[in-house]
């Protein structure tokens, strides 16, 4: 599997994704499932991607020449000339959907679904940041200020501490540090996210990034961040009462009367019911 | 969906399950998860289940009647007269089995999976105590010292803390409270989980339990640890250092030449691929 998320904020955008990829257990690699896109001073732009690996690289080939053309000019929009993000994420659905009239059939006779999803999100010269999720069908959602992230692959066991941590005000450093915290609970519960990881960090209006970066065994923020984490969770946690089952103020009630029996079987069978 | 979580002690055994069932997100009911089946001094067991509620329902029911025969002595065995946990979980799979018989068929011809997990634990005089997770094909596994735990349902956002906290030699209430937490996390991030929660205490050798209550929205236990979960987990957030991008101790090291060619695409765009 993969765990990738993203982050909209109104400080810039963070993009973060481990690079383990598996066909059954015995078949584990590391694959990166990052690319970024840059024309430095007019274009960022990070795409993410989860699902089948042969999809997913096969879109990440055709994105950088796809076009689509523009109803009004007839000319050819691409990732590298689109004057927004959102004629970027078109371009992307539609190299999905051109590797899907390419494989989809075949795959489908195999017994494979077309199987991928991808994050995408960057900034163009002249409009704001935006962040999209692109699904199998090439159809896409976006990022708002209500649901500023996005996660594929092995989303659950990282949701709770962004449910938690990110809104649109999260300042940058403190939302990476966030994904890393999710990433790690999601290495520690599931074998198929691995090492290394790679973050990208982008300050808005940049057009550019220099916060990009591979995280393995041997980085030392992300070593801190796991010993750190786990040491000072389990102190918060033994720091908590236990429940206590008299009566004092957090003791957790007993259940009593009927609510009692109606959960409670108790002794000899019923007769036969059936 | 539902969330249930048991867990096998030196102590003892606890149950926690959440009381949510949905057909689609409009059709949202309240139904108990567990039950508890006891006979003070000789057995005590506890059942969880999820998937389908109609599978699940007719289990629970027909569990009560349902009976192996002992090849030996050609005697009925039901989990009332069972001599062992062990005996007990074959009758249980035994019944999923029968409703398998009776429903299988007609749900696969309206399309519905024959979709049910149960964590069933307990002890019978005799004998230590044991936990055991049941699959929709009524066959089951036991919970070992290296795996004191068992989820079914939404069980992702919860595991983590699971991983860290749980070992066989972890205490009764501290457990307790783990599972809570557990829950809690799971409340947070997904909305086919709710309260109220059913939680059984079991303490090794007891053969009964008093520790059954449902905790609900004004449980001022659950609230406290709700509260208090939240709002430290925070402050651990908070302390630990963000990433810095220079070269302090801490620093995420920049990635440099090739490693970072490889990631990133500069500027205009290679000649058609395809």
């Amino acid at each position: 599997m993969t765990y990738c998320v993203a982050v909209k904020l109104n400080a810039g955008l963070v993009f973060l994704s481990d690079s383990r990829t598996n066909a059954g257990l015995d078949q584990i690699s590391t694959f990166r499932k990052m690319i970024v896109y840059e024309k430095p001073g007019e274009r960022f732009m990070c795409l993410l991607s989860a699902g089948n690996l042969s999809i997913s690289q096969s879109v990440r080939e055709i994105l950088q020449v796809e076009q689509l053309k523009d109803p009004e000019t007839d000319e050819a929009i691409t990732i590298w000339n689109a004057k927004s993000m959102f004629d970027a994420a078109r371009v992307l659905g539609a190299a999905v959907r051109h590797v899907y009239d390419r494989d989809g059939e075949s795959l489908k006779r195999a017994g494979v679904d077309f199987n991928v999803s991808m994050i995408f999100g960057g900034q163009v010269a002249g409009e704001g940041m935006r962040l999209f999720q692109v699904y199998s069908a090439g159809n896409f959602i976006e990022a708002t200020a209500e649901t500023p992230f996005f996660q594929i692959g092995e989303s659950k066991y990282g949701k709770p501490v962004l449910d938690r941590v990110i809104t649109p005000n999260t300042p940058l450093d403190e939302a990476a540090k966030c994904v890393l915290v999710s990433m790690d609970s999601t290495l520690k519960s599931n074998l198929s996210v691995g090492l290394p990881l790679d973050l990208v960090v982008y300050e808005a209006d940049q057009l550019k990034s220099d916060r990009i970066v591979c995280i393995d065994d041997n980085n030392p923020y992300f070593r801190m961040l796991h010993n750190t984490w786990g040491q000072k969770l389990r102190e918060v946690f033994d720091s908590i009462e236990h429940p206590t089952w008299d009566g004092s103020h957090t003791a957790v009630p007993l259940m009593t009367g009927s609510a009692r029996r109606a959960l409670k079987k108790i002794s000899t069978p019923k007769d036969k019911l059936i």
